[in-house]
């Protein structure tokens, strides 16, 4: 099987819903499995392989209600073959073991962070944002006994040691693959710039492959840098509510469909689901 | 007077014609004057802001005869209000003395090489294309004269330094404006790719402006990161015949307009010829 | 005034005690007053000339009390002019509000942890040892109304990012002066490696002036990069109890003695004290 | 058998002649075959394991005669096990043809200088001092047949891609070892900074064990910082003349004792001859 992701190829994650974003911010967040499974699939279609999964209950909360998770797992399962990829950073509202529970919907990966942030503002302020290292390894051994990847998110050079730890230890396999989260606006998180993300990658361990989740109005340049240095990129409603300087985003398929674009400018072809599962050698192909 | 580029804002150099491609290397390549100012306007009306010149002879050959120097500028001049940028690289077939020339026929601009490369294969291979620090003295001092500005081109770190001593020695004015060329086949010259790019914006000395000029299929991609790193983009027929792999260009205009796309797609508009000129303080503004 | 250390200089900081190492592991850690007075005054006169302080009670646990710390300066005013630099690290079993006491002591300078770490292990596993940006901005806050210097420390590049904004802010004054503390076993915390100590020294602010403290068996080879790249350096007990493998250091004179040693073979000058409160721009000068 | 240097070692290589200083620029510098044995001897004796050779003629001009290696090499040979590493360079007097003869005096190493240089003073000034691709091919082709290992010298990141080169077409053998020769005054290298030996290291291929050469007064320094770094350091008059500012050397001994006691300050032996042949892989052991 191959590993790796060929240069002529790119796989975008789309992140629809996330634990923060809300209608309120822009009305076109998903929240609902419906709505989820809906913009999943216009997203597919516009050329996302890989669909990162929150999960809101009735009133828009975050929630990790098994129930909600498996609702949208089959809601998109019938509509295309996107990969999925739920959140076990979950929300601030929700506990550790809370975050966990999603695993069991049959994800076939699960995001993972790789360390701790601080909140600054609002009203979880001062309440890390956290998975300690035993924490940490509990979820790998968790995902390792369902055939879940792990995407280790990382916030921070720092955080990349718990990557290091995670591959001498050998509780990940290969291709490792981690998604550089740049721009939160929490204490412990780095900026969504350049210089970071180019230093970041050359700190990874060799066999990784890396995703680019920049917040806020860097997502796409960041992500652009991201491919053309060899990475996948991830666009969508979570991070970024914004179309362009003070105009909102339609849908989350309006931010893939622009990085497929300028995907294929730069000589990319979106992945497929398939071809993705292929390059990060996911156990369902 | 505003100094510096905006950050919705990049400017698109178009290096049409070059010392080295040709019309049997893809006959779109344009060489005599009226057909330089016919792309240079395609290109202009696509994003372009500075056309870089190379004069050829009748027979195809680069020369630096003035009266075709002052045919080409006269020529887009009539059209458009394009930023004349003479190459004074000229060709390998051109002396030092010949390649200063084309300064009498009254560019805005002038390219100007930071050192010495070796060519390695070719007729003129093992001949240095050379500049030494006082034939480069006396080019920026004939610049000076004429209040032509210089694009100081780098083709590795190295070359840096010639930058940093002209600084240095009050030779240029700022903004310094520095073309870092990557990807030519000479010895002395480093690759195109990222990692490159990143560590020479990293050593730019403070109040430069930087333009990226990759050589060959890195052109694209290449130019879209420097435009996120806050720099320039030059594309164009001299540094690469191809609009995609195993497909030639059909004209210096397509290359300039997929750039300009890309641009807009990251939130960046192409600046007009008169903003480029505002920018790097050129004198006929 | 002039600022910034002159290429033939260099400060060393020493740091005696710390809040984690103690007699029992290097039975040469001086814990009381009259044992840090004298190591101090031992470090001075081999090239220290700023001493870091933290307080224990008489039985060796971390300590507040604001007539230990006075007791201790007293003590090393008595002997030599060394700058005295009062952590507000503090220890893991002071609170917030008991770690700012010491300002009123009437050090010069006063360290600030630039955001969070997490304890990993031992007593204190899990919980988060914490400077908020609220914190912090009432930290600087204090120290700017007595007129002590803070010294900003960073354990990692993310913890830039609340330099950054103090600068921006106008929270400190120039230079800024900044400790990285590398190799902590903290989450959170970067490793002391030399190409973590090159990518964050490229991304300090301008008009800083850096410290390097690495923790661990890193202690003399980082120090010396750090002086090779123009910064300062801090040994010590507080962190590294060792002189070599195997071999604890006999006392912190020890460590100093030796970093005075590299210093001289490399052309540099310990700085005095006085030349050190010139270089850092302190008010007792 | 064992390749890479030990964390806990260091080879020194003393240059002691070299092609430009002299005994009117230091009365110190050894020229003839016998001063420079005895000074080898010395430097042997202080810890250096290679000993880079030069040959001058009974006037003191550089040779590429035979005889006078081989009567070097016999000397060196009578008093120590010294590692012997003739100089492909030569000096600006000899020609490509003569800068190879000293390889049938059967040193165990030769360097080879991955391209070209331009000299900007003096009477050599405008000649490239060069090895073409194809020059250093057949260079390293003669070394091969001859069992002499190669000791890649890079004076500019640029230069680096020649290495890689030579690697993809399995021209050397492992460990590849570099040498970078920072801060040489001729157009085409790059200084001696911190910054730029950071650099360049970050870019080694895999498998290379690294030398750091710093030209002048940064000698000690970035000798320094290259052993902090995991690479080996070159000393000796050809590189540098001063001990220290304003003050001449006394011998090629002095300068190597000094990096031999910076060495072990940091806990790092000099290797002797025998442990750096088995660390670089050379036939005779």
């Amino acid at each position: 099987m191959d590993r790796g992701i060929p240069p002529d190829k790119v796989i975008i994650t789309v992140a629809q819903t996330g634990a923060i974003t809300n209608k309120s911010l822009n009305p076109n967040v998903p929240e609902q499995p419906a709505e989820i499974a809906d913009s999943a699939y216009d997203c597919y279609n516009e050329g996302a392989a890989i669909c990162h999964i929150h999960a809101r209950d009735a009133s828009g909360e975050n929630t990790s209600e098994i129930g909600i998770f498996r609702d949208i797992h089959g809601r998109i399962r019938e509509k295309c073959n996107l990969i999925l990829q739920d959140s076990t950073g979950g929300g601030p509202n929700l506990s550790q073991e809370e975050r966990i529970r999603c695993l069991d919907a049959g994800p076939e990966m699960a995001s993972l962070n790789m360390g701790t942030l601080m909140r600054v503002s609002g009203p979880y302020k001062g309440i890390p944002w956290s998975n300690m290292p035993q924490e940490i390894d509990y979820y790998v051994g968790e995902m390792a006994k369902r055939g879940i990847k792990p995407e280790m998110e990382v916030y921070s050079h720092a955080m990349l040691a718990e990557v290091r730890r995670l591959i001498a230890d050998g509780l990940v396999g290969k291709p490792y693959y981690v998604n550089m989260v740049l721009g939160m606006r929490y204490q412990g998180a780095e900026p969504a710039t350049p210089d970071t993300l180019a230093s970041m990658v050359r700190q990874l361990p060799a066999e990784a492959i890396f995703n680019c989740t920049a917040v806020g109005s860097a997502q796409t340049s960041l992500g652009t840098m991201a491919m053309i240095m060899g990475g996948c990129v991830r666009v969508g409603l979570e991070d970024n509510i914004y179309y362009r300087k003070g105009e909102l985003a339609e849908s989350n398929a309006q931010l893939v469909a622009r990085m497929a674009r300028i995907a294929r400018e730069l000589g990319k072809e979106p992945a497929t689901p398939d071809e993705a599962r292929q390059y990060l050698g996911l156990k369902n192909i």
